[in-house]
């Protein structure tokens, strides 16, 4: 807890509305939406920063003191990446989430960290724009934690993650110094490129104060293509398949038996299961593009044992069948007390083997698993069923764990493909990535961050 | 020069016929395609290496003696990012030019960084894939130096830049450590995009040595649309208007007409002498697509006063037009005995404003201009004719050149957008980026080299 006169010293530096000090209030804020870990650290304090200056006080007083700063946005990270250590302040965005400037022309958003991504793509949309981004929390995560996250989605596939649409930002450094990276520009050769050094920082670096955000031209219609498979190989080759056409889907996604059969029993959706796994294809063209496009992925399906192939060009039937992809996590949640929700990638030609690998492994440890995720870019998130609390089970989860990162690795793949690194991965990162780029990214945290003050213990130990 | 026994130290890390040392030969590789400077500093050596073992031997060697190393594949930059300090040594890439592995299922190509960039896409289009970036001379430059200088080209519009394509790279440090960045998957979120810093360091960081690149479906065919203008202004109206209709072209590139009557005197191709300006757009779909969105385009056109559009299928007239508008800078130095091309950026609203305050700067100075570039991005290339060995014009060229980056930053643009800084723009990142941006590059600079010993010189003083 903080002592009476540091909170006298925080609170005028903001107003008094904006700090939470009492314990059950700071409990609300010690943990994020990772299921794997209780609170066992209660920040000192919750600061509701409404502005830059706002920002650049906290942490000139954090950094002077030694607390470390936590920032949050809706804090649906399932890492950890917002869990609070010893002697910590949370700084919180949801109240900064105003969309500074819009401009439609130039195809660009400059918007405050704490503006929900749902919120961004309505604005784009009401002019014909479009920002692709959808991790499946986009109804309420927000953009900074997106950023700091390195944020991916179902669209990934033909536009890319978070990181592709950043043009600038305004920084606040840990000592309260403001940096603005970047120029504004779709194309920038101007020195080094220290906005994409802050995509998957996760608030190590430093805080994110705006983003100035890329959109692009949104095509005019979308259709679904869904589509059963025998198994998780023959899946694979029918997107192989469809490459091969040349169609560029915007997202190919997939269900396998137990995420569809656990979606039917908690929200039926008809969707058919029987089938070993699904795949849900999405693209997206002008009206007229469309059928031809997917007949295009119908006759490409042919070769692989597809069947009960469907195209869907109705809006409601399409977010019939997206809200059960979507619900797969909450459905997953009624099998146990707890679920955990991992997320791995390895090169798509040797996804089935992942998944394969992953099934065998969650068998051997007795976890009920369902698998989604996002085919087309080699990526996929075990869902696994749990009672965290009984401490054979959690043994069994570590363990399994363990072995399904070996096993990524080994594949070629990596263990974060979209979710971050955080607390929860943090033992795992020597086995992924290259001894000397660990250290340049601590020496880098010690020359952006040389008291560790901001996020301290995520992603890697100082 | 360097001394007897130190040519026999760096002869004996590496095949006798992979050094130059006599002072003709390093003579040519002194300077890069920049034609502002003449070289006034020649490389004590020329070492052409062909193996990670060789990049790292030459580094170590320069590193314990305090030699600058300067990397180069084709030398064609035009920002002098490939001149030579005192004492140094030209590490020249063109021996490492091997595909190391081409994976069309998981759509990636590994790569040494001599590989010219015409190569890559040819092998990619090869398997229905693509490789988008393609700066204008794709047809000779590397991989390795697109990377450094943060390439783009026409296709950036809709596709983004080479650094949207990097999956992974092996890089080795100042000190002949190798290091290893992100994991080859198409989404990484596992730390600090420690390739992304790369981007655009002009080698100042650190060695590229392999890079692993994303390849994206190929469209299945294009075309090409042609319009006139009596204004610029009036074209960016047009290129409003085919955004608003949502088409995305691939690509959407000018000529002024200065630049398309300096083509027209050098090579023929039946373009409209007599207009301000003409649009290039470029669009790609399916082939049954194009002719709607070719139809769009025209109908987009009609309220911005464009004449003479014209919508291109055949390959053949196509190519020829295609060959005019990059036959633009060869065309102008028929005018003068030097020609020197810039790259600015604004946001695209205030693209006419740049456009026409550059043709006044010029006309104040004296310089004979033509603009060409890139509408869609907001980014141009003014190419100008002019004797750079008469000194009042190489002052008026200097006047003008500060005259152009100022206005640029005032209209919110910067002062590269895909050339990078080199020495040429050295003296003007100071009014574009950020002073605390520039601080932590320079720390980062440090941290990577610190005997600053790679490339020293380029993008900012230390």
């Amino acid at each position: 807890m903080l002592s009476k006169s540091s909170i006298k010293d925080l609170s005028s530096i903001l107003t008094s509305k904006n700090i939470l000090i009492s314990k059950e209030e700071c409990y609300c804020y010690a943990q994020d939406s990772t299921n794997t870990r209780k609170p066992t650290k209660i920040p000192n304090a919750v600061v509701f920063v409404e502005s830059i200056k706002d920002i650049q006080n906290v942490l000139k007083y954090a950094n002077s003191n030694h607390i470390s700063i936590v920032s949050r946005g809706a804090g649906t990270n399932m890492v950890g990446a917002c869990t609070c250590q010893e002697n910590s302040i949370v700084m919180n965005f949801s109240k900064m989430n105003k969309i500074l400037e819009f401009d439609p022309i130039n195809m660009s958003m400059k918007v405050q960290p704490g503006v929900v991504v749902d919120d961004i793509k309505k604005i784009a949309e009401s002019k014909g724009l479009y920002f692709p981004p959808d991790p499946s929390n986009f109804k309420v995560s927000t953009i900074g934690g997106g950023i700091a996250q390195a944020s991916g989605g179902a669209k990934s596939f033909k536009y890319g993650t978070i990181k592709d649409y950043i043009l600038s930002l305004t920084l606040v450094l840990a000592d309260g110094t403001i940096m603005k990276t970047g120029a504004g520009t779709v194309k920038d050769a101007v020195g080094y490129h220290l906005s994409q050094l802050m995509v998957g920082s996760e608030g190590t670096l430093a805080v994110i104060a705006e983003a100035e955000l890329k959109l692009i031209p949104k095509p005019e219609a979308n259709a679904l293509i869904t589509a059963y498979f025998d198994s998780m190989s023959d899946a694979v080759k029918g997107v192989n398949s469809i490459i091969e056409s040349r169609v560029f889907p915007s997202t190919i996604d997939f269900m396998d038996k137990n995420a569809i059969n656990t979606v039917e029993n908690f929200c039926p959706s008809g969707l058919i299961r029987e089938k070993d796994c699904m795949l849900l294809i999405e693209i997206e063209d002008f009206a007229y593009g469309l059928e031809n496009q997917a007949i295009k992925i119908k006759n490409a399906l042919k070769g692989s044992s597809a069947s009960n192939v469907n195209i869907v060009f109705d809006n409601e039937q399409k977010e019939r069948i997206w809200i059960a992809r979507r619900a797969s996590y909450a459905a997953v949640t009624q099998l146990a007390p707890d679920v955990v929700t991992d997320d791995i990638i390895v090169p798509r030609s040797s996804l089935a083997d992942m998944v394969d690998a992953c099934r065998i492994i969650c068998e051997k440890y007795k976890l009920k698993t369902c698998f989604v995720g996002h085919v087309g870019d080699g990526n996929i998130h075990p869902q696994i069923a749990l009672n965290l609390d009984d401490e054979k089970e959690f043994r069994n989860y570590m363990d399994a764990k363990a072995e399904i990162y070996d096993m990524v690795t080994n594949l070629g793949g990596t263990i974060s493909a979209e979710h971050g690194i955080g607390i929860e991965k943090i033992d795992y990162i020597k086995d992924t990535l290259d001894d000397v780029a660990i250290e340049y990214m601590k020496r880098i945290k010690k020359t952006f961050d040389p008291n560790n003050i901001l996020n301290p213990g995520k992603i890697f130990r100082i």
